[in-house]
């Protein structure tokens, strides 16, 4: 193999790094921090992105897009947001260059210095409530459901391939609701479409939850989050769900009228996952040969490779080919035939377990004559006899398979992954020697979940929806508890 | 009708601008030039993006995402790309904000200074070239047919929504090819794309052409064009394909080995449209009313609207309404039941005759017994009774014979706004009495045209392709000429 991958036991952020790279999917750039999402890994962002889509809109959803610039006195109006977003954040501050009149090449026209400094939008609930006000005057025009797709920017320090990048692509969706209640219903609705389209789609499990205050959204009454788990062990959060109240309505001064004609605040949502999704992706289902990707979101779900040794040999190969291509794509699979007879059998076989083609299909003369091929499945790497006819139907039912099996993987792993620790020699031997969730119990005060992050650099994950009360004492103070939370390290 | 609209005849400017507004295609923003696409608008611009992806992707082409930020000195790698494009731009000095410690609020954080500065992108060829420069070494990496869908940003002076705004939305294709005539096929394959969208998608005629050196793209040895004519008069340049020749290719140092294993530079196209479409959209097709749509790419296709008196009325037409629905959804019409008693039918004819839905259908219960509707179309404003039986073919039917005929009627509109002229007192007259296109001869020459344009504010639009050779003399200067050209005062 010509490319090769770090191992997970030598060096799992340099085997993340190599899949990343290696197979395609995304590299680094010029800009500090930023990324470029090569044709592979944006192939699989749209089919991501389409899913969501289809979900947003079916749930009466409308996509929207608010400008990339945030004036800068609009991050100071909600008080908690400014202290979350301000921070870390492009800010222009110029909107022309010239010629250095001392022939230093193209320089900042210092005369061309804005009033009031703009900000890249690191998140746009400002810019939005901002432009909701002129839409919203009374109950008849709620609720607004609103989603924008679009790039962000957030000045991180240290940066990692999708998981962690100055700018990302995400989506926003921003909704505007007549009671406390119905947008509390909006953004349940929101963490189960999360919930459904990461253990459908991506094949990866996650347990839903609520966050304490430390990690609430800055600006949020509550934030909901689902959490998903890495094979290292660490959490990673992969969409987040929030309750802003009438915080962002006050900031922006956004009344309506209701039916009895009383003015109130507008109740309001947020909600969003970005491309650090593929990092979670990645990260939960691949081995040390390269990519494992679920079938449904998958770019390329099947390849063909025919094996020959001359041009005779080739074309009934190619013939036969021809029409199971066909009959894959009226099923509406994503398949592709390599014919490149500039690369080796072994280097394209390598290359799309590299990629995480989740089915390959070999075919020779003597298969042809014996009507069958031979199929790979990328997730078990079981080879076996399939006969061609009716192989895009089978196709199809190993994808299923695959997509099922991934998950299922995925899940046995978490689940053997949450441990119970009821004293802190415990807790911190399992975060220091088996990594995963640890269920213990916290005395509810931001200062102790504050002092256990000091201490062993794990933060409170989310506490479950649904987590059954337990009498109990906290894991570092000992006093008393009435529910267990998930602690974790994470991304 | 509540909504009041400026005529044409009144204000054209004032009646796009009410148009866009009130029709909730877009709206102005609180940052000085950009606009918000309101969800109306936003999905106008779904349809097209989608089409104009399909007919991307139908030509081997794949989707890519580059960084939004350009560090400063790319720009002036190319001798004259920086000169038509670091000019007017947004440029990112500071990384972070803080407290004022004097309590003045929010401020930039001087100690978070940039060393190099960077420009949000205004069009990406610097930075995609950079990066293309490790994709490509061997012939085998090529072509690279990439495209990007993304938001850019030209500090404009003056701003209009849609036709020009600081922040836009657009796609960039940016190719890479082993031989000049490989990437001059493809500029031109790009823009017969761009010419069929426009004219079999948004019903607008379009004239192919190649830029002069005057209005080339800063950095391209060849512009091509497409050239639409607005019911003022005005052209309205509607999308643009470049044959960059080595340009980029040698600004960045990209060169591969071909197969003669010989080094080269690669050669280069981009081609682009944008938001700025649904300005031409508008302006093209709608009237005094309000918006007309193109019934290929309008969110809306069909609107039913029950006209009852009492809830056993309602019911009766529900019950049928539900099932002309599902019909209509099955032959993929995109249709609306307005159900919404909070509103009077006058409204809501005079709305959907704003918002350019093509075809509205009003049911009665007397038209219940008859079984039949009254269709309206939005083009001619013809009302018809229909059958319900087959009621979905015929809305169907009409549906295309609406799009043939917005076409025609732009087309018929656009041909006798083509209009020779022999001397320059005749060239004056036509643009100031007549507008449209004026084809004359034009002497070759930068100067001539910078003459004419400070003269007349008309510029060349194009040289048309297939441009006929004809003797005659420069319009301006009676210099010799071969050809004519097609002038005219442009958005």
């Amino acid at each position: 193999m010509s490319k090769e991958i770090t191992s997970r036991e030598k060096d799992y952020a340099q085997w993340y790094n190599d899949l990343v790279i290696k197979s395609g999917l995304a590299d680094y750039s010029a800009v500090r921090g930023c990324m470029v999402i090569k044709p592979y890994g944006f192939a699989l962002w749209e089919n991501m992105r389409d899913q969501l889509d289809k979900m947003f809109k079916a749930t009466g959803h409308q996509n929207a897009y608010f400008p990339l610039f945030i004036p800068k006195s609009f991050l100071s109006k909600e008080a908690s947001h400014v202290e979350g977003f301000a921070k870390e954040c492009a800010v222009v501050t110029h909107y022309r260059l010239m010629n250095d009149p001392d022939g230093g090449g193209i320089i900042v026209d210092p005369e061309a210095k804005l009033e009031e400094e703009l900000i890249v939008r690191p998140t746009s609930e400002t810019i939005i409530w901002n432009t909701y006000k002129t839409w919203i005057q009374s109950y008849r025009d709620l609720p607004v459901l609103v989603n924008q797709w679009a790039n962000v920017v957030r000045w991180e320090m240290r940066t990692r391939l999708f998981l962690r990048t100055t700018e990302f692509l995400w989506q926003e969706g921003h909704t505007a609701h007549a009671t406390s209640q119905e947008a509390i219903a909006e953004t349940l609705q929101m963490l189960n479409i999360y919930s459904e389209f990461a253990e459908e789609w991506m094949a990866v499990p996650v347990i839903k939850g609520v966050k304490s205050v430390n990690e609430r959204f800055a600006g949020a009454e509550d934030t909901y989050c689902i959490e998903a788990l890495m094979q290292d062990g660490k959490a990673l959060q992969a969409g987040t769900s929030h309750f802003l109240g009438q915080n962002f309505a006050k900031a922006f001064d956004v009344q309506f009228t209701d039916k009895e004609n009383k003015l109130d605040y507008v109740w309001a949502t947020s909600w969003g996952v970005s491309t650090r999704l593929i990092g979670a992706l990645i990260m939960a289902h691949s081995d040390d040969e390269g990519l494992i990707l679920p079938p449904k979101i998958a770019p390329l779900q099947l390849v063909i490779i025919p094996i020959f040794k001359d041009a005779v040999q080739k074309k009934a190969i190619d013939e036969r080919v021809n029409v199971l291509l066909e009959d894959c794509k009226a099923l509406g699979l994503r398949v592709k035939y390599d014919e490149d007879d500039s690369k080796r059998t072994g280097w394209k076989f390598a290359e799309y377990e590299l990629q995480g083609v989740p089915l390959r299909i070999a075919i020779g003369e003597r298969d042809l004559k014996k009507n069958v091929a031979e199929i790979a499945r990328r997730d078990t790497k079981e080879k076996s006899t399939i006969s061609l006819d009716g192989l895009a139907n089978t196709v199809k039912m190993l994808l299923d398979d695959i997509q099922e099996n991934i998950y299922n993987k995925a899940k046995v792993f978490r689940d053997l992954n949450i441990r119970k620790a009821d004293t802190w020699q415990e807790f911190v031997r399992i975060l220091d020697h088996e990594g995963g969730f640890v269920s213990a119990h916290w005395d509810g005060t931001a200062e102790t979940e504050e002092n256990i992050k000091e201490k062993t650099k794990a933060t409170i994950r989310c506490i479950p929806l649904g987590n059954p009360l337990e009498e109990g004492n906290c894991i570092l103070t000992g006093k008393p508890s009435t529910e267990r939370v998930l602690f974790a390290r994470a991304y």
